[in-house]
């Protein structure tokens, strides 16, 4: 048995209480069998952390069973073949997988896909702005908020993955307005000197209703939610007519311990025939043809930008995650092995 | 000048805070003018009340703007045209017009409506299940909430003019079953033993979420919200993957001077991918066509009812009006003269 197959992978142990912490989580190291007939040995180069972990890390039933305790945690990963039972895979090759939070996973040959590495693109790409997160942004503000030419959009969490590239996407789909709120006044100048947005501000400090009433006078047609909590009260209350929420997260509320308060102003969703509508982006995966050939194009000709923030080592992935939770990251937030 | 020409009318005379009362509204009475060239004067012979009016009684903006204090209220009438100019009308005819809340009216010949007197139903059915609440019921359930056969339905506010007839139009179109609330045991036995519903529950005495989860264990996929807050709530909380809500009402929260909450539990919405849909039924004027032809049907051969609880004389439209929003009414509520 080789070194490669030595796994170091970070397990949850206890189910966090409000905002997770070191105690959560454990690192063990794990030996790997050679790969068998239909399988491949796998060294990650990159691990995504991403919001919706959290929830998983709740023993609630939902979308996606939860995180077991005792186990090797999972998640988007992008490694290199070291050793392969597979006929079309060979070593050096990249593929990306769900089996992160792991410096090495044995994969099924259905569980490893493969890609090409993009010229001037870091393959760490594949995890955000051409990945979930990516296609998360495109499905969500075309399909599910029905974005049309025109419209006024606003996003949270418009530093993060998904947040940032729904405002390009407004952008170069011919918004009127595009507007992002972010936690920072360094992640606002880069929102609107970097990006492209007409305007953003920063949410902390202040009641967020009428600084979006101030970079909206007019109103927004599509709210994209990665926020919840009041993020989503004062997007109702800037709503026009027909408006269009697509709720994709609720980050404010991921740690809460205490049940939320909704949004006290619903009300206002009959008289302006406002559409509120949740997704996760597993049922939207037919729009990715579509989200590679534009979400690539732009990325290629330079018109959207992306930006990761990258944290080195597996044992460190937990910090990456918590860290996440906490806006510490612009742009995806990246663990690098 | 004729004792036809004098209208007696309902003004509104102060804004309610909370429950509306006596005091908020005035008896006057009114000279109408003989009807000019293009006019028809018109006796009114049953008037609506609606919980909407609730809403334009508050000095806020909205999808209309609001009654204005020391003039005559207006909503949905039917009346018998008294004296014409107009070609198309003579004496006699039946005419639906929107200057209720008085004993006569003066109309332009584009504010008036005329109508066939149907063998077997009161005219009065133009105000109800014909009518307004009618199409209301039918576009919100088939439209705005896409309900198909087979969904599993609930419906609150459900003995109400537009609940009773959402719950039936869903048993007509293959509901796997239907669920309504209402605020009394005889309603509740109404809804079952006349209506067809499946299920009904009286949601006054304890939590509605309970006994939501007894009326439809295997949860719902459609959700009619005529009365918003604890049901709205508890009607999320019940619902499937992709399940859909139409917002319709919030009679719940029309006479509350705080703020009300909010579904606590409208995170939910992301994981289990649902619409929530706010609707007013001018937009779906659309379906009429299709509406009279089907719910026409029905009520010919019998297979949609429809009750009325009516009020006598135009002094007690404003009891009316007050017992309408406390429930006091099994299906339409309305006043004839």
């Amino acid at each position: 048995m080789t070194s490669a197959s030595l796994s170091r992978e970070i397990q949850l142990v206890a189910r966090p209480q409000g905002a997770p912490k070191d105690s959560d989580f454990a690192l063990v190291e794990r030996e790997l069998a050679a790969p068998g007939a239909g399988q491949v040995l796998v060294r990650n180069l990159f691990l995504t952390v991403d919001p919706y972990m959290r929830g998983r890390m709740n023993d609630v039933k939902s979308y996606t069973p939860p995180f077991a305790l005792g186990e090797t945690m999972t998640g988007g990963a992008l490694g290199e073949v070291l050793a392969s039972g597979v006929d079309a895979l060979k070593p050096g090759d990249l593929v990306q997988h769900d089996l992160g939070w792991r410096t090495h996973a044995l994969l099924d040959e259905r569980q490893a896909r493969r890609v090409e590495p993009l010229p001037g693109v870091s393959p760490s790409a594949y995890l955000g702005v051409l990945g979930m997160p990516g296609l998360t942004a495109y499905a969500g503000l075309l399909d599910v908020a029905a974005f049309k030419e025109g419209d006024a959009v606003f996003v949270s969490g418009a530093a993060g993955a998904v947040g940032s590239a729904v405002g390009q996407i407004a952008r170069l789909k011919g918004a009127s307005r595009v507007v992002g709120s972010a936690g920072s006044d360094e992640k606002v100048a880069w929102l609107t000197g970097e990006l492209g947005f007409d305007t953003a501000f920063n949410y902390k400090g202040g009641p967020v209703a009428p600084k979006l009433r101030s970079a909206a006078p007019d109103g927004i047609d599509v709210y994209f939610d990665n926020v919840g909590g009041e993020h989503l009260e004062a997007a109702i209350g800037a709503m026009k007519p027909f408006g269009r929420a697509a709720l994709c997260g609720a980050i404010s509320v991921y740690n809460a311990t205490e049940v939320p308060t909704g949004p006290r102003n619903l009300g206002l969703a009959i008289g302006r025939q406002l559409t509120l509508r949740g997704f996760i982006v597993g049922s939207y995966t037919r729009h990715y043809p579509d989200f590679v050939r534009e979400v690539g194009g732009w990325i290629a000709s330079g018109e959207l930008k992306y930006e990761e923030t990258v944290v080195d080592g597996i044992e460190q992935a937990p910090q990456a995650f918590m860290g996440l939770l906490e806006g510490r990251n612009t742009g995806k937030m990246i663990v690098r092995l």
